[in-house]
């Protein structure tokens, strides 16, 4: 069995050691475009910033390591141009002598990638204008800012630029992030970019929304970015980082389908419609474990599954892919912002039904120094509480959160099995009751109807016809420092003392800091027959819709 | 409605709060013996170094805050006395004036707690020595440590006797641990303490093990504790924590039944024999969620969350307590220790079929600045492939595996579920292939026969009758740095060029550092025809079963 593997890096490079582990007789061929193979793709950025500092770390392994130890045939610098699936052959073409060549196959399958989006827009290839994809393009960046950058622009407000971002900053760059959609990180709902939008401008970040390239243009040693409103940003240094295209050349010009994205269209065994041909990692379409929905999402943890699961099939096994749920990870400084699962955004655009809930615990117990905190937002079923979706942002414990919430999305858990979750706790690690807890306290109460609560922004919209009593239940103090425009201010501990200062009738709209006061304020309320709602979330969640400071700039 | 609750901490006092969120008429009586409710016992130790500063960051909340802000009855420094169950009252004395009286109930809680150990053994009354279980302890054991104490002897070598050990350490304190099991923390296997009994020598703490305490006796101003071998450890100050008892004497009188250990029997609604008396926390047996057993587990979460079952169905719901699955975790400076589920102990002492795996990740990316090792046991069912337990010690990021994978236990998940867990990546926070699905492929290939593994044990203690010829697959460097006793080397890059040097028929067990390139060895040995069973866990397994330093004593 002879089994051609064509690329060699997370999807790749595991099917290759896989397949081998599996069988010792089959003959596998590894092509390679670039000189290297399972490269650290998610370390690039801190190479750069030189929070990595040996460039031989990012070498996951070499080509000599994987003929040694697995046995198999690496080939680097080699572009495979063409597949004959009747023959049962590719063309490669070796790039450093120019030779073409055959290469037969029984089994084939295409790890291609996907690569950074190039827009048509003037001035691309200007020197100082990057898109960062392997490591040299890495090089080519590292060296550029070795010699002197002191401005950078980053096209695009997803994972890449921020991660740049950061290390730009460390490298004492005066740096702009531009992104065309009105927030960044798209697979995080908006109010939950807040922090990290602070967090940019803290850092001395220039975030501009709404925007895109419309051009470069060289000016003196340097370039300007003009941009949809006219604006010309100079910049030493620009790099794109607005979205990836599946590397589908290969795949389309041998008449295998893809999806309207691009995306190769593969079965749930990775195979394509040729059944000897499968396709693996960022350059598939791939099914949303919790919508069901196709999608591409390109991710290096699902990549190096697909690879095992792929190399499975090929050596005779039948084994599926779950699909994904597009767990991600940011780090922008102390900050972390994760999710799993759908997003608000995706649910509401399949209208698909569902609630939320927010809740701003601290990642440890506060009586503990060092307590650093989040914010949680979880959506779930509206009917069978089983979660569809979680996002967090904050500091420390954000990971620990979310990954257990992926769990809980994976084995199709409720809302109402994490209240009763038994989570590890010390003051240095948790809470007796963990925000894990707390969240699903909250949301099961939504559910059984003890705990009724209203979206802030059906609030702030005023969707409501009968316009509800605003109460914010905080101290006066907290009430001073900033509320909801509108609300009054009853706290909770006297709320069963002037329960008559409510209009008999009137339908109220409770507030505190993070939620609890709020929830007993409601149960008060609805026990002595007011029509009462929960604000979600509390203030700590108005300051995410409407953040206090609007992002700086430096 | 009236209410009673007896005991005002952890299980009582999220009674009383969940009660009065469901009820705003009923009548919710709080008793505690003590002056505080609601303090956060597991601060206790940390308040005693000075690592919290502040004592009132311990009172999570006060009698004050409960009766206005719950409108609570909360009366401190109240001692139950008994219970009639025929007149539904209970007998109360206040321990300021002395004074007695009768309260009656329609529902009683009871809420009161575990209490420490104290042996029968002589000189248990002297100054100086202590247990430690609430914040008058605790005051007491700081105020003769804040007065001068040079040396330390904690008796039992649980939980609380190791954070006590790390604050003592930091206060200057020479400290000594007796432990009467041959291991410390008992709710782990032996082999999994190892880093922290390396990290207590490391900190110049000495651990005397299978000893406990026979006498105590005055010498000078200070004492002498005299053990089960004849030796005598001076120390000025001796701490008991060895265990704690079900506080059931209540229980008990009132003719309600307790188990073989003291724990108040319930049913899965929290309620004991007398349908309007409910108890929780430290007072009750619970069943173990894995192992469906009767069981005593002494945890702030489980408590919490047993008082707002009980408080439900007080009010007329119902609802299960799903029974606990122990999960626990431990801080000792900046070594972590946590489980959940079963331990391979519990496992064989019920004679449960089981299977294990070690795994030594990092708790991020290699490649990325900071990552800190670790290792993960993981227990599971031979034929179904469920979990059944987990333990984690190591730096950072074993709380994030052990939480993952206590949810993965409450979700009845197999070690193939996890295979496809997707988890976040980002290099400061995790690996492409977390710890979780790392530990789930060794398992899942032991099932699928495609990892034969033999345990270390088994090869330590010689089982095998055809002696297998033991490899070591490391390079000729690690081996030479410490191997196990009778291996010979052969490192997996030449081994499938060396395979000549097996004697026909010779059966193998293979090992590298961690078991990775053991395993690929044994898929190369198997497919030539060679019966080959890799170590699981590697030589890093073996050095916890062997720890090369044995306790240092200071």
């Amino acid at each position: 069995m002879k089994l051609v593997i064509v690329g060699g890096v997370a999807g790749g490079a595991s099917a290759a050691a896989r397949a081998r582990r599996l069988s010792e007789e089959a003959e596998i061929v590894v092509f390679e475009r670039g000189p290297d193979v399972s490269f650290a793709n998610c370390g690039l950025p801190y190479y750069i910033g030189g929070e990595i500092a040996d460039r031989e770390k990012l070498l996951v392994t070499t080509p000599e390591r994987l003929r040694s130890r697995f046995n198999l045939d690496v080939r680097t610098r080699s572009s495979v141009e063409s597949i004959d699936r009747k023959a049962q052959n590719i063309r490669v073409r070796d790039l450093v002598t120019g030779r073409e060549y055959t290469e037969s196959y029984d089994k084939l399958i295409l790890a291609t990638g996907a690569a950074p989006f190039r827009p048509p827009i003037r001035g691309m290839d200007l020197p100082g204008v990057f898109t960062l994809r392997n490591l040299e393009d890495t090089d080519r960046i590292k060296e550029q800012i070795d010699h002197g950058v002191k401005s950078a622009v980053l096209l695009g407000g997803g994972f890449i630029s921020l991660e740049l971002a950061e290390n730009f900053v460390r490298r004492g760059i005066t740096t702009t992030i531009v992104e065309k959609n009105d927030q960044i990180l798209t697979p995080f709902d908006k109010e939950m970019t807040t922090p990290i939008v602070q967090g940019l401008a803290a850092k001395g970040v220039r975030l501009v929304l709404g925007q895109s390239a419309e051009s470069l243009e060289p000016s003196g040693h340097a370039l300007l970015v003009g941009l949809t409103s006219g604006e010309k940003i100079p910049a030493d240094l620009v790099v794109f980082g607005i979205g990836v295209r599946p590397e589908n050349k290969l795949a389309v010009d041998a008449g295998l389908a893809v999806g309207p994205r691009g995306g190769i269209q593969v079965n749930e065994y990775l195979q394509t419609a040729d059944p000897d041909i499968y396709a693996v990692g960022d350059t598939i379409e791939v099914t949303d474990f919790v919508t069901g929905n196709t999608t591409q999402i390109p991710l290096a943890g699902p990549a190096n599954r697909q690879g095992r699961i792929a190399a499975d099939n090929v050596m005779g096994r039948s084994v599926k892919f779950r699909g994904t749920q597009g767990t991600a990870i940011l780090g922008f400084f102390n900050h972390t912002a994760a999710a799993t699962g759908a997003s608000e955004k995706t649910l509401r655009r399949l209208n698909r039904p569902y609630r939320k809930v927010y809740i701003h615990p601290a990642h440890h117990a506060g009586y503990y120094p060092g307590a650093e905190g989040m914010t949680l937002k979880v959506l779930f079923d509206p009917s069978s509480g089983r979660l569809l979706g979680a996002q967090g942002v904050g500091g420390a414990g954000v990971d620990k959160r979310i990954d257990v919430l992926a769990i809980a999305i994976q084995a199709r858990m409720t809302v109402f099995d994490l209240e009763e979750s038994e989570l590890s706790y010390a003051p240095q690690y948790g809470s007796a009751k963990d925000p894990i807890n707390m969240v699903a306290f909250v949301a099961s109460g939504l559910l059984r109807g003890d705990h009724p609560q209203v979206d802030l922004e059906a609030v702030l919209s005023g969707q409501s016809e009968d316009e509800p009593l605003l109460i914010d239940v905080r101290t006066p103090k907290e009430f001073e420092a900033g509320h909801i425009p509108g609300a009054v201010n009853i706290p909770v501990d006297e709320l069963r003392s002037r329960l008559d200062e409510i209009p008999r009738g009137r339908k109220v709209n409770a507030y505190c800091q993070v939620g609890q006061r709020g929830y007993l304020a409601t149960r008060i309320l609805l026990q002595h027959g007011i029509d009462a709602l929960n604000i979600g979330g509390g203030y700590k969640t108005f300051e995410l819709f409407r953040p206090k400071v609007a992002d700086r700039c430096p």
